[in-house]
């Protein structure tokens, strides 16, 4: 996708190279902004997300990504940046998620969201988009409307541009949306879903592995959307995407 | 200081290694929490208040000081993270700050409020300290009460002890106080400030230049408390402090 930016405004977009954060990269190209992705190496057991966020920041026609190392990991209590955790895998991708899986790293949004607002800062972007959504989520506290809203609130006290009268906004625009919807924004924009990673437990070739909750929840988008799931996985896909 | 920990709470303190934040950990311990201090090397050109917050820690007896790495400097975007750039010094101490100066770091204090509440969840803690005061303050946009206050309100959204309804709170005991109070408070407590490190240009050996924002502002705090002031000067105190 071009980069048809008329508009000269500058965005900054977190970019884990997962379905959701792809999409919400092409919404913010798509609404004219100069686009700058931003990823974390945090210690994530899935680090392979990486050469994917890097795939779909090129490929969308982000100007720059860049990646930042974090010492989150080191902090611990989770199962997503400790290779000795198990991954949640036995729950159906249909049951509703009540309670915080283990996949839950504490206070990593409020991280990331706060160096996309240093970078919006020093970039002069006037929005931060980030991917979250509150429909199909995995119940983590800090994909929900009421925390984007606090963070956005926050932003308009934290930085010079603030004071300046020119405070960073936060975009959210796929938090109403269920998967499906994503997916199906995502394809109409030109995102190529088979080079983003879900998966929580993907191999070294990016394979996934089609048992985590990651991947059930992206399997049963695709197929609530009515596309073809370009995953590629390890072994089988998903059940719900069988025919 | 004895960690007289009666009530088994426990507290994040944040410590540069500066007044403030050495004040607000002598504070934490007073009030009884079991302190957990924690510091970050962000490419910070002072970072020999690194040390300075090691023996800070120890000498109030925190129970444990860990120092994160941070990306902050490849951002860019302040003097304090660029040896290139100048360091404010020609203002008066007296001096109102009403600008914000270029020792600003884009987003800093949220960056780490947002380290020390990932911290806080991990360690069970029910408070994040911080050292920030409004009153001799620097111009920082983040160093203001409405932006601790937007901050908590982050907090009671962001993370699993704020969805089982365990919040955790950010106490800034300093924030009201001028850096007369902050002495007279931290002397009262039992904290040697001559461990700590305010200056933005120390040398290696932890002496401070006399000439910085930071130092005369620090100066002029000992002056007015009436409180022979214990920094180690590399070349003459600020004239604030001489006779």
């Amino acid at each position: 996708m071009a980069n048809d930016n008329t508009s000269g405004r500058r965005a900054v977009v977190l970019l884990s190279g997962g379905l959701d954060s792809a999409t919400a990269l092409a919404v913010a190209v798509h609404r004219g902004y100069e686009c700058r992705a931003l990823s974390f190496r945090y210690g994530q057991r899935h680090e392979v997300e990486l050469q994917a966020a890097r795939l779909v920041a090129a490929s969308l026609g982000a100007v720059e990504h860049r990646v930042l190392d974090l010492p989150i990991a080191e902090l611990g209590g989770s199962a997503l940046t400790d290779p000795a955790a198990p991954l949640p895998a036995g729950r159906s991708a249909h049951d509703t998620a009540p309670a915080i899986p283990p996949t839950y790293v504490p206070a990593r949004n409020t991280i990331f969201l706060a160096f996309a607002l240093a970078c919006a800062e020093v970039t002069g972007s006037d929005t931060v988009f980030v991917g979250v959504n509150a429909v199909d989520y995995s119940g983590y506290p800090d994909c929900r409307p009421a925390f984007i809203e606090a963070f956005e609130r926050l932003a308009a006290l934290a930085t010079k541009r603030a004071v300046e009268g020119r405070p960073t906004q936060i975009a959210a625009p796929l938090i109403g949306m269920t998967k499906a919807d994503i997916i199906r924004t995502g394809i109409r924009l030109g995102v190529d879903y088979s080079l983003t990673i879900s998966c929580y437990d993907a191999d070294s070739h990016g394979r996934a592995c089609g048992r985590c909750d990651s991947c059930r929840l992206r399997a049963r988008g695709f197929a609530d959307a009515g596309v073809p799931d370009p995953t590629p996985y390890a072994a089988a896909p998903p059940e719900e995407t069988q025919p």
